[in-house]
């Protein structure tokens, strides 16, 4: 993932619970792991789902929870392919592995839809600590990073928190210095602290430059302790000035604080050679398990094929990729198919600007009342906690129900808030109903555009259960007789 | 620390223990933390010690738990220098940094003894999976290797356990190719998994050279999930053919196990541009808290001043060179002084090839006899487990005492099998009795020799247990009149 939306209030259940546990006939049947739960009591008339739709999920959760091909698809990912970040050879080569995966699957319809993306080549990039004391910073380039002078910059460093502090600074002593944001993410079940961290690594740059500044340096956004810094995309807008923006790793960040509290003035050098090359041509990879009554109606499940550079994006989001297309084929092994089609959407460059949803947002827009809804996994694979909806008020009843299946998983109802998350939330603004799925961000940002995100950092039972869970909801919805009709427009 | 001996056995305890307990007046006279405890009740007429040296033994060890000078000083060590590899300028900062700080300590006759360093300089590396899926892995040269050729080298890749494995394969399979040491090194208290796993790193791309391969690659000796990998020492022999030596980290190795277990042919490309220069000026460096009768008579405080050069050194051995000055500052700051010198030695070079101890131990020969005792702290600053001492048989009550006055810190007495760990060694080679304090070794490996070993990583609380333990062994053995005789000698 690249960005995070703020975070959700764990008290949002906008409608009283008891009356649709009631209508759902679940009040006191949550299935259980251990044995198959009874049928719940009144699946009656009203009732959102009938008992054989609720039988048929809980075999496919059951069925998901002893299967590795999530687990292993990402074993093939990492292993195969690596890092895929938009417009490298990487890249083309993952669209190639999506194709054949997916059909290997047992996916139909597996198909490439054409997306340009940008392409930023990272080069190599140094800081050193001049004074007072030598030493060297393990660095790396923010993505769209422009390039230092070929022989490096050199000046005194100035520490701030964030920028709103840079902003209460007097500018003289800004100009011609380097800016080191010195803000440390807070570790979050909910990973809460990324979007506090992250705004200096997409503004910082062009904030400092604002008042002078000739480079910034910033204290990794990420959870960890290692000397693996944490890459990202910066946000450039127009009439900017383009600085060079490098991360530094937390110890590394320790560093150069302690060296600042010695009073003494500071001086960095840094290099970096990255640059733009022209656009490059990627593509959305698509795949679909058809549906038996209605297959032009379709649910999504999104995830991001791209990853950063750094790593083999095993969690971000090569874990998505995998959870997803697992899903999809085990919903294809069902007995009973859903009536809709699901729908994977393996999204091309999430990572650096979007574009394989925006991409797919505008040439799917004419098909637009056809999307039941969207669900995207781009957040690692943990533990499942908490399930968000976005749907018309009338439509919670079935959004319960749907949870109620992932409860022996772990999942519970947290609010008719979601936002479908980077890619899906394209589809979210189009008013097409999504689903959320909540799960333990803890660890997740040790990991998050480091070269520690790689295949032996995943869990696979962990997989599993996410499998379990967007396979049941995504069968469920598909099912669903009548639909979810249209969201609230997602911000 | 650049080696471990092999595993002590716990159960080696060489003597009856009643008997040396009651002797000690020690059987129900555990010192506490919470207070002060009540003076043995026997410690008169053979007791090793009397009861005053065992109060002020206590008020030293209560003053060390509640100083910081030792984490003060790895602070000022890791901020103020970072690495210092044998010859390199790092390591000259890091004598002048020794010789300054020794001073400010308090420590008494502080001087460099010059010590000739071997030199070399890591360059530059780099190992890429070419077939059959390309991706890049996490490489660093390990210390010694030669380089490759200009252009770097490329062949299939032959994957071996060990060394045993290796020799019982065909030369056939060997020639040409690279050999990968796939030995996975387990994570233990007492550090056992690392000796296992260290041969490899030391005489794999000898042993590999002789059967014809043109590269060696070796899974990191250590026990992390980062892809920081570990360098370390290689040990060529007259006569070996060199050939380059690169370690990846742990899940590069995976990535590279996981390839191979496709079935089809691996081919690596490998390079390195690592070169040995002329011998280096390096110094041991040392500082003395004088003793007060018999100045001439020394104990021992030794670490090593050197590290790698791809971090601060901060675990190895930052934390020994914190630890001990601590001690002796903190000895000097004593009630009473001890009747001995307490000696402090910081050596040089022990990461590539015990040059300082060697030195040491060379140019003080002639003063053997009044070396009293040596210690040496090479492991971190972890939690201390246990003693084990290399004296006289008839010394060890005393020993038992010494041991006492730690258990309230968590030290169990572990037999009369010390060594003296790699620089300390070298004296107990000459007979001379050492001590040596086990520490949980559990997370050591993690940082060890990798950029990860930063000063984030050290625990301030287990630094002051370990600058307690030192300073109480210490003051008891320099302040102990019959002193310990001479040890049967070590390997």
């Amino acid at each position: 993932m690249s960005s995070v939306s703020p975070p959700r209030s764990r008290d949002a259940i906008p409608f009283p619970l008891a009356p649709v546990l009631l209508l759902a006939g679940l009040a006191c049947a949550v299935p259980s792991l251990a044995a198959p739960a009874p049928a719940p009591a009144a699946a009656g008339a009203g009732a959102p789902f009938t008992p054989a739709q609720l039988e048929e999920a809980r075999l496919l959760r059951e069925r998901c929870l002893v299967d590795d091909t999530g687990y292993e698809t990402l074993r093939s990912l990492t292993r195969e392919v690596g890092q895929r970040f938009a417009g490298s050879p990487g890249d083309a080569r993952a669209v190639a592995w999506a194709l054949t995966k997916l059909r290997a699957l047992g996916l139909k319809n597996v198909h490439a839809e054409p997306v340009t993306v940008p392409h930023w080549i990272r080069g190599t990039c140094a800081v050193e600590l001049v004074a007072p004391w030598p030493q060297s910073l393990a660095a790396v380039a923010l993505g769209g990073s422009v390039a230092t002078p070929a022989g490096g910059l050199e000046a005194e460093v100035v520490p701030v928190t964030n920028i709103d502090e840079l902003a209460r600074i007097d500018s003289t002593r800004i100009a011609g210095r380097i800016v080191f944001y010195t803000g440390r993410m807070q570790r979050a079940e909910d990973g809460s602290g990324y979007g506090r961290a992250v705004t200096v690594r997409g503004r910082g740059a062009a904030e400092a430059a604002k008042r002078g500044a000739i480079g910034v340096v910033i204290r990794s956004v990420g959870t960890d302790r290692n000397r693996t810094p944490h890459t990202g995309g910066m946000r450039n807008e127009k009439g900017d000035r383009e600085i060079p923006a490098l991360a530094i790793s937390n110890p590394d960040a320790d560093l150069l604080e302690d060296q600042l509290a010695s009073g003494q003035p500071v001086r960095l050098r840094m290099s970096n050679s990255s640059q733009w090359a022209d656009s490059a041509r990627s593509a959305n990879v698509i795949g679909e398990i058809p549906g038996r009554e209605r297959p032009r109606e379709v649910v999504v499940l999104g995830a991001h094929l791209d990853s950063w550079d750094l790593a083999q994006g095993a969690h971000d989001d090569g874990a998505g990729v995998a959870i997803m297309s697992a899903a999809a084929k085990l919903i294809g092994e069902a007995r009973l198919k859903p009536r809709r089609t699901v729908r994977v959407v393996l999204f091309a460059n999430e990572e650096f600007g979007l574009s394989g949803a925006r991409t797919y947002a505008r040439d799917h827009a004419g098909e637009a009342a056809s999307h039941i809804m969207g669900m995207e996994s781009d957040l690692g694979a943990y533990a499942p906690l908490g399930l968000h909806a976005r749907v018309p008020p009338e439509k919670l009843p079935a959004i319960r129900v749907m949870q109620s299946l992932l409860a022996p998983i772990g999942v519970e109802y947290r609010g008719n808030d979601a936002s479908g998350d980077a890619d899906v939330g394209q589809l979210a603004a189009l008013g097409i109903p999504v689903c959320d799925l909540d799960t333990d961000a803890s660890e997740y940002f040790d990991w998050h555009h480091t070269a520690n995100d790689t295949f032996d950092k995943v869990d696979p039972a962990l997989v599993r259960k996410n499998v379990a869970c967007y396979a049941v909801l995504a069968w469920l919805a598909a099912d669903h007789a009548p639909g979810f009709g249209r969201a609230p427009k997602a911000r």
